[in-house]
C-alpha cells in the first residue's frame, strides 16, 4: 500500500495508559489495576460527552476530572497531590515495547501524531518517550475544542499535512479511533494488542494487526 | 418549583434495562449479570460514538448489535433466536417499582418521554409498561439521527410540546443525559438510584433525588 503519511494515535498506541498502574498501586495497593481501568474508562466516556454537549474542556481537566470520579467511586482518598503525581505520571507514559524500534522503519514519508491530548501533556509524552525526532508533527484535538472520533478531528490533521486522507494510513490501538478514521477517508490499522473483538459501527478498519512491528510488512 | 412540563429519559428511568438478566440467565446460566452489564455499557458507548462520527443507526440496531459484541467479549454464543428473545424482553423491560403510583400525582401538566429508543421500541415497552395514559408524547431521537447528549436532541421536546426549556423538568437516572439536558437550560432531576458519584461534566442536574417518588415533593 503507498501511503505518503502515517498518523498515529498516542494514548494507547504509541504510550501505554495503564503505566500509571504502578503509581496508584503504590497510592493505593491493591487497587493500582482497578483505578487505572476505571479511570481510562470514564476519560474516553468523558471525551465523547463533552463533545456531544459542546462543553469541551482540554484533555488535562478532562483526566484529572476522571481520575477524582474514579477514586471516589472507588472509596479511594484522592487529594490534588495524589492528582499532581498522576498528571505527572501521563507526561511520562511508557512507549509501548516496538516502538522504538518500528518508527526508524517507517521513516521516508510524513509521521504525525494526532491525538485526544493537549499540546503540553503531548508535548511532555513525546520528550520523554524519545520519540520527537520520528515525528514530522504533533496534532491535538485542542485547536477544535472537540474529541474523536468527530470528523472534524481527522480532516485537521489532513488540514495540518496537507495530504489527502486516501494517501494517510491511521494507526491506533483504539478501536473505535480506527473505525472513526476509516470512516472519514483515512486506511485504517487497527492494533489489536488485547485480542478484542472488533466494534460494530458500520465501519470496520481496513487491517487488524497484533503489534505496531507488524505494520512495515502492509506498507511497501 | 412552577414546570409546565415533565420530560422522561425512559431507558433506566422509567424502565429498568437490567431486568433482562433473568433471560440472560436462562441462556447463559452464572454470566446473566455480566452479560447485561456490559450490553448496557456498549449500548450507550455506541450511541455516543455513532453520533460523533455521523453514522447514526436506530436503537434496535445498537441494542442487538452490542448485545452481540457482548456475548462474543464474554464467549457467549449469541444466535439470531437468542437476539430474538432478548430485543423482545427490551419491548417488555419491567417499570422501576415506584413509577405507577408516581405518574399519575404528577399529572396536570404535560408529561412526556425523551429516548434514545426508536418509535417502535417506545411504543412497545410503554403499552407493556401500561403508561401510555400518563404520557401525552413518547419523543425518539430517530427523526432527528442523534442520540443524547447532543443538545439537538433535548431542543426536538421543546418544539414538540411547544414548552420553553425553562419552564421545563427533565428526569433521568443517567446522570450523564440529566448533565445533558441541564447544560442545554432544562430544569434536570437526577435519579440517583444506585448511590453513584455525580459526573464532572461542567454543569451539574439541578437536584439529585433517590427515587421517583421523591420528585413530586419538589414540584408544589
Amino acid at each position: 500500500m503507498q501511503l505518503e503519511a502515517l498518523i498515529f494515535d498516542a494514548y494507547g498506541t504509541l504510550f501505554d495508559v495503564h503505566s500509571v498502574i504502578a503509581r496508584c498501586e503504590a497510592l493505593w495497593p491493591g487497587k493500582g489495576g482497578a483505578v487505572s481501568q476505571l479511570w481510562r474508562s470514564k476519560q474516553l466516556e468523558y471525551t465523547w460527552l463533552r463533545s456531544l454537549m459542546g462543553r469541551y474542556e482540554n484533555f488535562e481537566v478532562v483526566t484529572a476530572d476522571t481520575l477524582r470520579y474514579a477514586c471516589k467511586t472507588l472509596n479511594l482518598k484522592c487529594n490534588d497531590d495524589h492528582v499532581g503525581q498522576l498528571m505527572d505520571e501521563y507526561r511520562r507514559l511508557a512507549t509501548f515495547a516496538e516502538v522504538k524500534d518500528v518508527m526508524p522503519t517507517l521513516a521516508g514519508r510524513k509521521r504525525a501524531i494526532l491525538s485526544n491530548g493537549s499540546p503540553a501533556m503531548l508535548e511532555a509524552v513525546v520528550r520523554n518517550g524519545g520519540l520527537g525526532s520520528e515525528l514530522d508533527a504533533v496534532i491535538s484535538v485542542d485547536s477544535l475544542g472537540i474529541y474523536k472520533p468527530d470528523p472534524r478531528v481527522y480532516q485537521l490533521a489532513v488540514d495540518t499535512l496537507g495530504i489527502e486522507a486516501h494517501r494517510i494510513g491511521f494507526v491506533s490501538s483504539n478501536c473505535w479511533d480506527a473505525c472513526g478514521a476509516q470512516s472519514f477517508g483515512f486506511h485504517a490499522f487497527w492494533i489489536n494488542r488485547a485480542g478484542a473483538h472488533v466494534d460494530r459501527l458500520s465501519v470496520e478498519p481496513e487491517r487488524i494487526l497484533t503489534t505496531l512491528a507488524d505494520l512495515p510488512a502492509f506498507l511497501s
